[in-house]
């Protein structure tokens, strides 16, 4: 058995199945009893490597001739002389370097003395002892997505941490996770919260103990986490965990009533999608709005745009669906890190800080004009359009956007396409300045939705991808509630509506302090809302308000957790 | 004659020299009629690619045979195909692409094409396409760093924008410069301020219509650029330029009085340094302490860290300078884009807001010891030493940082150092969240230095090293200003003492604004020590407060600009 923490309640019970992804590579030192784990895969990264390039030599010299074979041959060359494993293997032993990480310093020393040799093709070498640093980092990362699409049965996946676009695309096989880092607010956590699924994290050796196939009984609530576990400890979880899903059919069951608090406080609820497909799964879940579509995924994986009939169709799809209900649509969020081929959008060495969202489409005119116009002709066929401009951060980006709306209204109508006589405009809070100057930006808006994700990212200035200050990124950090204090007392006093449509809003054990904040709508991902409905109908609005006062006077997160730990015993 | 914008005031009379850098590569299109001098850019490129790979060619078949030279004979057979250049072409003529978007762009469909073949030789020449990509692109940013430190007369920059980089090391012949791009908020503007140098920015076609060897003539007040000016202009200018340097003099003449405005407060001014040497230049112009002293620079360009010795000594010489004035060391402020190799970081998909500064020093102790010990040594040879830890983002942070201060002072006690009774400890407030906890944070420092730069830069999410998002970038936004507010007001509650040493801290025209928002102390850089300790004495600090109240209800940086503008004409 091993003890972690826990991450997300329920019970999962199924086969393991281990990820070691690029995350694992980013770690720069490993403890000293854990040196050996990462000689062996220096070995193994080596074995697979010369076998890699032994077939490429093999294949390229039948195809091509000798000569094309030989660069291979001088790579292998290189990757057989003890120099460069002995300098890796010297850097794991004496400095406890991981593997990726030696081999990163052993390639760059290395590579860095044949530069300096006074003799070009000494100096060429370097050019191939990086290339062979890269052909070995391959293999340690060794990602296996092909498994992931390919379960047959109840799956546990174990990895060092969890990314959002790992989380955002899980099978509904896997029942459950075990992460060996990551702590109670690391992405992974609240996003199995937000899913509904159980999951432990901080399992400190947990990749370690744990192979591929390995029946695994995980606890989320106690953060236990059984390998193989003895027959009479399986059949207790297995009626552990009849219960656990009873409760949740309970929580279900109230889809279709309000979220109101006992002193009668209504929270409105909505889904966070992205496609038109998940309108049903939201409403099954009893969404009384989508909160927020993200219509990026329409333009990822693919050629070229997605053009104003297909986008119209696709929106469409998503009015009907809803009936009269209200419909937030963000406009596409794209840049750095979610790049598409298609936009050409240059390198970006600090993405989160850069050229994306409104931003991009405030530069590139007919690419917006186009998203506008199909979501103006889609709402002819439903309820409220609610437009959602992300990555606001001043008021003229935002009055510039409205424009553009008006515009593409104006050209619509010229055009003879029915277009709404009403629809509203928001922004994201995502960006500090945005929150500072609520006040200012609230005249221009009808709602504020706050992206409690990025809002922490940048308060802290913490990429909460990064496993090194992982543990700085807090969404409950008191400097995040008092500009998402700051927001809602500047939207109440102009009579303008506040959601929540960050990871937060589906994370129950936030629930109450958002609540207390004063937030009037919370959208998450489908699975959440029962939970967060029954969370909501058992609080006290009066006491949920004193609470978040208090969480507001407090030093850190920590401090927060603690208090609504507290609340809750 | 050139019409740009004022950057910083002054008179430059020079010698043109063009920078082109990797600046100008960053742009994605250009406008229909600036096609002609891409395509001409691309013809070069091509060019002096052709020659460099020849004599590559022959080179190494010279010295090593044949058949090594072979790869470059292959990649000057991919270069001569007319396939690659006419694709690049068309970028530029249709689609208005950069020369360097162009190549970017043709690289990448065509290393794809190949990449998709069903041939592994076929599919090898993508990486070749790769390699003539980047050989292309190295030429057309063709960076001229090597002119710069070899210059024989005064000389004028012309550049499409400068980074702080350039001019942190600029020549003492650089009299000034002209910046394609940017504003009067752009980074260029504001050093040019600090350093005391005439800027012009904004000169749209500059970069066009200067050749290097022009004779220029620049006034950085009126933004008027002259190229090859007739006699008469010429002459008229070295007069204004002769009364411009009569009235510097008198502001240094101005060095040994104190700053203080004409209602009696007082705002200490001191000097930002990047080593010891600079210590003579800050006293020069009336420092009445050092206000930083950015230690990273002394763990640049080297192979290994300085150790505690060599840190002492160099300690300890800007005490000895300094006397009995107050010196603020501020710890090693590394990492993502200042990344120094014997430090293995690994590499930083988002490096403002990854692992640096204080977050590195408390993961790696041995560093961070030697540092602090090194600090707590030298400080027994002068005045006051102030610690000031850099990227403080939460009180924990805080405060283990002052736990290894008292420990590093323990272990040298014990070891019989002499140990300053007394030393201060601050933070940098340069992420949103310590300004927001800044009442929580008061209570554990004696002192605030607030990073304009960064604290923009996070606050807004903008890198302002991105062109396409720097008219974003601006220190002078009303949320900037509040959460500098909130500062001020926080530490004035304890009794707490709050400077400024970001660019903002050295820009004449902020300093009536940071005054009335209430900060104690301004340090820079010591060329603007003179010209902002007239403009404070020139001030009415009750007028002053009355302009940043009203700074504070502006909607945006263009509107705060525009009332300091009013306020000063």
């Amino acid at each position: 058995m091993i003890q972690g923490l826990s991450g997300a309640p329920g019970i999962a019970i199924g086969r393991a199945l281990l990820l070691r992804r690029k995350e694992t590579a980013a770690k720069q030192t490993v403890l000293p009893e854990e040196t050996g784990r990462e000689l062996q895969r220096i070995d193994e990264a080596f074995e697979k490597t010369k076998e890699r390039l032994q077939r490429l030599r093999a294949e390229t010299g039948l195809k091509l001739g000798e000569r094309e074979a030989d660069i291979f041959a001088a790579h292998l060359a290189i990757l057989s002389d003890p120099e460069l494993e002995e300098e890796i293997r010297r850097s794991v032993t004496e400095s406890h370097f991981s593997a990726e990480a030696a081999v990163e310093a052993a390639v760059r020393l290395l590579a860095e003395e044949f530069e300096a040799m006074d003799d070009a093709y000494m100096r060429e070498r370097a050019a191939d002892f990086r290339d062979i640093g890269q052909a070995l980092l391959g293999q340690l990362s060794g990602a296996d997505d092909s498994r992931l699409s390919r379960l047959e049965e109840p799956t546990v996946l174990i990895a060092y941490e969890l990314t959002p676009s790992d989380t955002a695309q899980l099978p509904p096989l896997v029942c459950g996770f075990v992460t060996d880092g990551g702590g109670a607010t690391s992405h992974a956590a609240i996003m199995a919260r937000s899913l509904g699924l159980p999951a432990v994290v901080g399992a400190r050796s947990a990749l370690q103990s744990i192979a591929t196939g390995d029946k695994i009984v995980a606890d989320g609530s106690t953060g236990e986490v059984w390998v193989n576990p003895p027959e009479d400890v399986y059949r207790a979880y297995v009626a552990k965990q009849a219960e656990w899903k009873a409760r949740l059919e309970a929580d279900r069951s109230l889809a279709g009533a309000e979220a109101v608090t006992q002193d009668g406080r209504t929270i409105a609820l909505g889904a966070n999608i992205g496609s038109a497909a998940e309108t049903a799964n939201a409403l099954a879940n009893g969404a009384e709005e989508i909160g927020l579509f993200r219509t990026e995924f329409m333009y990822m994986n693919r050629d070229r745009e997605p053009d104003e009939e297909e986008q119209t169709r696709q929106y469409e799809a998503v009015f009907r669906a809803m009936g009269d209900r209200p419909v937030v649509l963000r406009t596409l969020d794209v840049g750095g890190d979610k790049e598409l081929p298609y936009l050409n959008l240059p390198a970006d060495p600090n993405p989160f800080l850069g050229w994306r969202a409104i931003r991009l489409c405030l530069d590139r005119p007919g690419l917006f004009a186009t998203q506008l116009r199909a979501m103006l002709r889609a709402s002819a066929a439903g309820g409220l359009l609610r437009i959602l401009f992300p990555m606001i951060s001043t008021v003229t980006e935002l009055r510039r956007a409205k424009e553009a709306v008006a515009q593409a209204a104006d050209s619509l109508r010229r055009e003879g396409f029915a277009v709404p006589e009403r629809w509203e405009t928001g922004i994201m809070i995502e960006i500090p300045s945005a929150a500072l100057m609520a006040d200012v930006l609230a005249a221009e808006v009808d709602f504020f939705s706050i992206g409690t994700n990025d809002l922490t990212q940048y308060t802290l200035a913490v990429d909460r991808m990064n496993e090194h200050i992982s543990a700085l990124y807090d969404s409950y950090h008191p400097a995040v509630l008092r500009l998402i204090r700051h927001v809602v007392e500047s939207a109440r006093g102009q009579g303008k509506r506040v959601g929540v449509c960050g990871e937060m809003a589906g994370d129950s054990s936030a629930v109450p302090l958002l609540v207390g904040l004063g937030v009037d709508e919370l959208s998450m991902n489908a699975p959440a809302l029962p939970s967060v409905r029954a969370v909501v109908r058992g609080l006290r609005h009066a006491e949920a308000a004193e609470l978040a006062r208090e969480a507001l006077r407090l030093e850190d997160g920590r401090q927060v957790r603690e208090l609504l730990a507290r609340r809750r015993a």
